[in-house]
């Protein structure tokens, strides 16, 4: 059955995968599903045929017949639970990469998506200068926590899960704040995400559907 | 096998029910599991035993034998998954509902904590007035999405599920900031959550814990 992704017809990013769809892009790639996009502008983002599969007006959105997911992390887990390579067989590991997905979207999301929206939404208000360290220091509370579970490990619990895909998909959006420059191991684990191969093509794809240009040979 | 949580030992809304214990304890009700509640302090939840077994130093925790999990998301989800009452069986329907969950935690919860935080933890900044209105326009929008997508339905996607439980425990945060009134189905919507034998019960003996008083007779 074919799949179809919506996705924002320009990316905000201009193509540096920070979209949304790119997590979902990345777990296709993964379990090694095709899958077709759609691309929706802000305009229609936010117009009845869009909200009708996106209550939030928001992109990525998932079709499969007459299956319509939205939210990422649902998206993921979707695809995770279906076909192999995104959780591990074993019930208890599978439960614990299920919490390090909610982790990703619940616990490190929040505090790094006020950083950024700060620095994207709110650099012309009166208080920018003075509330930005509060939310730079949430974020880095965070970071510290989660370099120090992840220690010397390549991923989170055992091997590449779903919870490593979210977990990455999301410090991906601090790499431009230098904020992870401060824990190595993370930085490291960060780049050991990018490096897988399905990675590598969802990137590639996001890229030339942003940009209009085909990948260099 | 004993499932035992954690929460905090005295929680800071004296028992309101907003500690993230409260909809794990739900979803016990909802599916007849009996559980322990282990308590910790602010003090314990940081140090190396606690976070052993939640690396952000946080409750609740959920421990099942040998299985721990973290994130009340995916302890929802692992009740869920495994126990009748809070997934439909209709493959779809049960996708949709776990659709549901993560809206509510990534995309209704952050800017709910980001506006609850500020009333918190900002109260005293010299930002404080100027920037309360930008976070709750913020929650004013999504509040307006999930109102219109909600409509005259009694749960989010057909019977309650996980989703609703928690949608609805997000929401509850908003109570007493009065924002949740402009959308009277959202009102009525989390009343009849609150109305669910489930609840009553999970409220009930989280109430008791932090009060140390036992339910009126």
């Amino acid at each position: 059955m074919t799949i179809t992704l919506t996705a924002f017809d320009r990316s905000p990013d201009g193509g540096k995968g920070l979209a949304r769809d790119t997590r979902v892009r990345w777990a296709l790639e993964e379990v090694g599903l095709p899958y077709d996009v759609r691309p929706v502008s802000f305009r229609a983002m936010k117009e009845p045929a869009h909200l009708a599969i996106h209550p939030f007006g928001q992109i990525p959105t998932y079709e499969e017949g007459d299956l319509v997911l939205f939210e990422s992390g649902s998206i993921v887990l979707h695809l995770a639970e279906r076909h192999a390579g995104l959780l591990p067989d074993d019930a208890p590991a599978r439960a614990r990469a299920i919490s390090w997905m909610f982790a990703a979207v619940n616990t490190m999301e929040p505090p790094i998506l006020d950083f950024a929206n700060m620095r994207i939404q709110e650099r012309d208000k009166p208080w920018y200068e003075a509330r930005l360290p509060l939310a730079e220091e949430r974020v880095r509370g965070r970071l510290s926590q989660l370099s120090t579970r992840l220690g010397d490990a390549d991923w989170l619990d055992g091997a590449f899960s779903a919870g490593d895909l979210m977990m990455v998909s999301v410090l991906l959006r601090l790499r431009a704040s230098g904020l992870l420059d401060d824990a190595p191991n993370l930085v490291a684990y960060v780049a050991r995400g990018e490096a897988r191969p399905a990675y590598q093509r969802a990137f590639e794809a996001q890229r030339a559907f942003n940009t209009g240009q085909p990948a260099p040979r």
